[in-house]
């Protein structure tokens, strides 16, 4: 009969050992198919242990298939065919899960860390590419008392599964603050919450359809190119002039979706002209497969006057789908975002994608709903407004007082977060970028957006201004001014 | 010249009157396109207000493109075309955005509120559908601990950007419990933590490609078939024997890439024995384009025994894409799976889809990561693994004590939180379901879960039992036994 010693007649870990030693024996062949095993009495007496330890140890490989059993007869070894150089594997690693840590993948050979995960550089002093917003802009004590309040109050809601769209109590939140703020009336059900714009891309693609083609803006912001590739669905890049997408080019192009930033394009600021939005809504009527995506990301942040009202607050045709998000106003590591269906959009997607479960977790739902409920979403726009209006006059001040003056020409300011600055030099952009790198400061050009950059996009940078310290800012726009000399 | 009056000629809202009073005229043709209007000046000293509030209205009318300027000439007004019927639209809404409450869309024609959010009837005595866990087995006062300490020490990490897979503190949690729990021995580098498996096969379609065809299991969980098809991609429904899937269909399908839950096959609960899982990695190793998705969602409540290893701990040859979920052992609301890719394919994401932002908020990434280093999530996985355990043994004892136990057989009862139960009747499954209905009782038939089910698919039910209230045991049990009466 067979014969094992072990390491430890005590503890649960006994069947294991018995386990892993018949393991073993079946895969290195020493008990080779049809092979009868012991019966469990017999073996439990041979080997000096419980009936109960040799009957889990049993359960164990027929569980997983080393063993069968033929009722009354008893328990016999399977015939394993193991996959090309799996078997030597396998017997490395068959004293049971510990076993394999000899076989451990973390060695060179890995792709190390995420593209997204580069650390920034310790030599970074200021970062004009950063769209993101200072941490402690955030109003974290606030969101802290939000967030006890909704351990305490919302502990059931916690754990109640969120319907499709989102909770409705968020997406009545939602809908007043459109309301209020930007003049969209829909109707909370209208509202999608979904895990970052790029998640609801992905659902609109799915939804719409991977037959039709998408018009997208040149230049423009570069995932969105990504993620359409990505689904592999054709897409068009549409240029621009002063007044945003060209509609000859529009109709020229065949697509069916047009996916834009009227309101404030990036990276050139642009805000399309009412006259110009309306002969997008009719172009968008002329075929039931058209549609708009309004992707206004940052029309909190307008500056100057009010914010420009949405084009889906002058769509009455049910051809435009809203997108907004609340990484700009909030925290992009928040991930909540949401897009609003025009009604018959609505009955589709309910219909094919209902399916779906939300991907906000109902923590950050539930948060978020106070937050606006409770008045603090108003008031920390309206504060992060004044911060940023002050960043750009300081930003714009600290350069007015610098020999930069004479060198530059700045445009697009009134619109948030960013504005462009075109160098008067004959040096090239990545030359500039490359100098400014050195030098600490991070650049982006105008021209790097561009699918076939026009000759006039050269020289100009787009100057995110979010991100940068105050404190650095004169020591950044000297720096930027070396780059020139 | 053009006169206005004001309902009130104090506070900022005065700009924001005058600009709404232009755009009314421009909109119902009073001022027609190309009418120059007055001088900012003169307009002000007419209408007794300051040049500030007329400069301001028409920047504003200037942004929205309802007016255009010829340097040293003045403004005009703007050529504007409208959409089909929105003429009248617009100018019903002229009146500024409170004027849009008008045309509320909150009328009776939206659809309702979403497929996933129909409330539990009140009238639900006992949900055998439901495979949610028990609200109050969340670990919620450990949590909370948790959620104020990652407030407290992790405040600056909240506002920084996650890495796309992820905060590198929760994948080495994750590697970690893996490692110990499922003998998986990766690098953390691996793991790609997303909102939700529904989300992170989306990604897996886009990683694998849209060109590829996918084989699903029949019966299956619907959800996955749904996704497919939501990517228009191809599928084949392969059927599965007493150990899974059949080679044989496999094979003739043709298809690229098999999607499959080894460890513990929903609805059936069949576990795919070793013998099976060698011939299916054989198949994947016989082409570059085969992969093997391996949807291993609740491992972690197997009943007896060890866990069965994962087909991933025994591929040699980077073919097995292992996906798993926090929504069985934690809660569905918190939205957090991971999948762990073999490192070619691991290559390739990134370079492909490194530019997607991670969908899990910092909140929950680093709540999760503590619960995790700090042991509570091994305590909560024992100490709920015994809770279903239990719940089951008192299922099953509730069921063998009542006139049902002669009429039933229970089988696959010693995988975690459903069994199947065939029923001794020739009453057609969907009538059964619909007499329990009448009872308050909820539940599925395994046959609902095929295409095509086979003749012996019928009178076996699925009995989900983790969301039973326990105290309910009984008269659900004796409902049951009503529906063949």
């Amino acid at each position: 009969m067979l014969s094992y010693s072990f390491h430890n007649k005590k503890g649960s870990a006994l069947y294991e050992q018995l386990y892993s030693f018949i393991r073993n024996d079946i895969i290195s062949g020493i008990l080779p198919p049809k092979t009868r095993l012991p019966s469990k009495r017999s073996f439990a007496a041979n080997l000096g242990i419980s009936t109960i330890t040799v009957e889990n140890a049993y359960a164990q490989l027929l569980s997983e298939g080393y063993i069968f059993s033929i009722p009354k007869k008893g328990y016999y070894v399977s015939d394993i065919i193991l996959a090309d150089n799996s078997k030597e594997a396998v017997m490395k690693r068959a004293g049971g899960p510990e076993g394999a840590a000899g076989l451990s993948r973390t060695g060179p050979g890995y792709p190390g860390a995420d593209a997204g995960s580069a650390p920034e550089g310790g030599s970074v002093f200021a970062d004009f590419t950063s769209n993101q917003t200072r941490p402690e802009n955030f109003p974290f004590s606030v969101w802290a008392r939000i967030v006890r309040k909704v351990l305490t109050f919302h502990d059931k809601d916690l754990m109640t599964r969120s319907p499709g769209g989102g909770i409705y109590g968020l997406r009545r939140a939602i809908a007043g603050h459109l309301r209020q703020f930007r003049g969209i009336n829909v109707a909370p059900e209208q509202i999608i919450v979904g895990a970052g714009t790029e998640y609801l891309y992905g659902l609109l693609i799915q939804l719409l359809g991977f037959d039709k083609s998408y018009a997208i803006e040149n230049p423009g912001y570069e995932k969105i190119a990504m993620i359409y590739d990505s689904y592999q669905v054709k897409k068009h890049y549409i240029d621009m002039d002063h007044h945003g997408i060209r509609i000859d080019q529009l109709r020229d192009s065949g697509a069916d979706v047009l996916h834009i930033s009227p309101s404030h394009h990036f990276p050139t600021g642009i805000i399309t002209p009412v006259s110009r939005r309306y002969k997008l809504l009719k172009w968008a009527g002329e075929s039931d497969s058209r549609y708009i995506i309004e992707d206004d990301y940052d029309s909190e942040f307008r500056l100057l006057g009010k914010p420009i009202p949405a084009m889906q607050s002058i769509d009455h045709q049910q051809k435009v789908i809203y997108i907004n998000t609340f990484s700009k106003t909030l925290s992009s590591t928040m991930r909540i975002s949401y897009m609003v269906l025009p009604m018959e959009l609505l009955k589709r997607f309910q219909a094919e994608m209902g399916f779906y479960s939300c991907t906000v977790p109902n923590f950050e739902q539930y948060s978020l709903m106070l937050f606006i409920d409770e008045g603090h979403f108003e008031k920390h726009i309206n504060r992060t407004r004044k911060y940023y209006h002050k960043q750009r006059d300081h930003l714009l001040s600290a350069i007015k007082k610098s020999p930069l003056a004479s060198e530059v020409t700045i445009t697009e300011e009134d619109a948030g977060l960013h504005f462009l600055m075109k160098l008067n030099t004959d040096i090239p952009d990545d030359m500039v970028i490359r100098k400014a790198e050195s030098l600490g400061i991070r650049l982006n050009c105008l021209s790097n957006y561009y699918v076939n950059a026009p000759e006039d996009a050269g020289h100009i940078f787009i100057i995110n201004y979010s991100f940068i310290e105050p404190e650095r800012i004169e020591e950044a726009v000297d720096r930027i001014y070396r780059c020139l000399t």
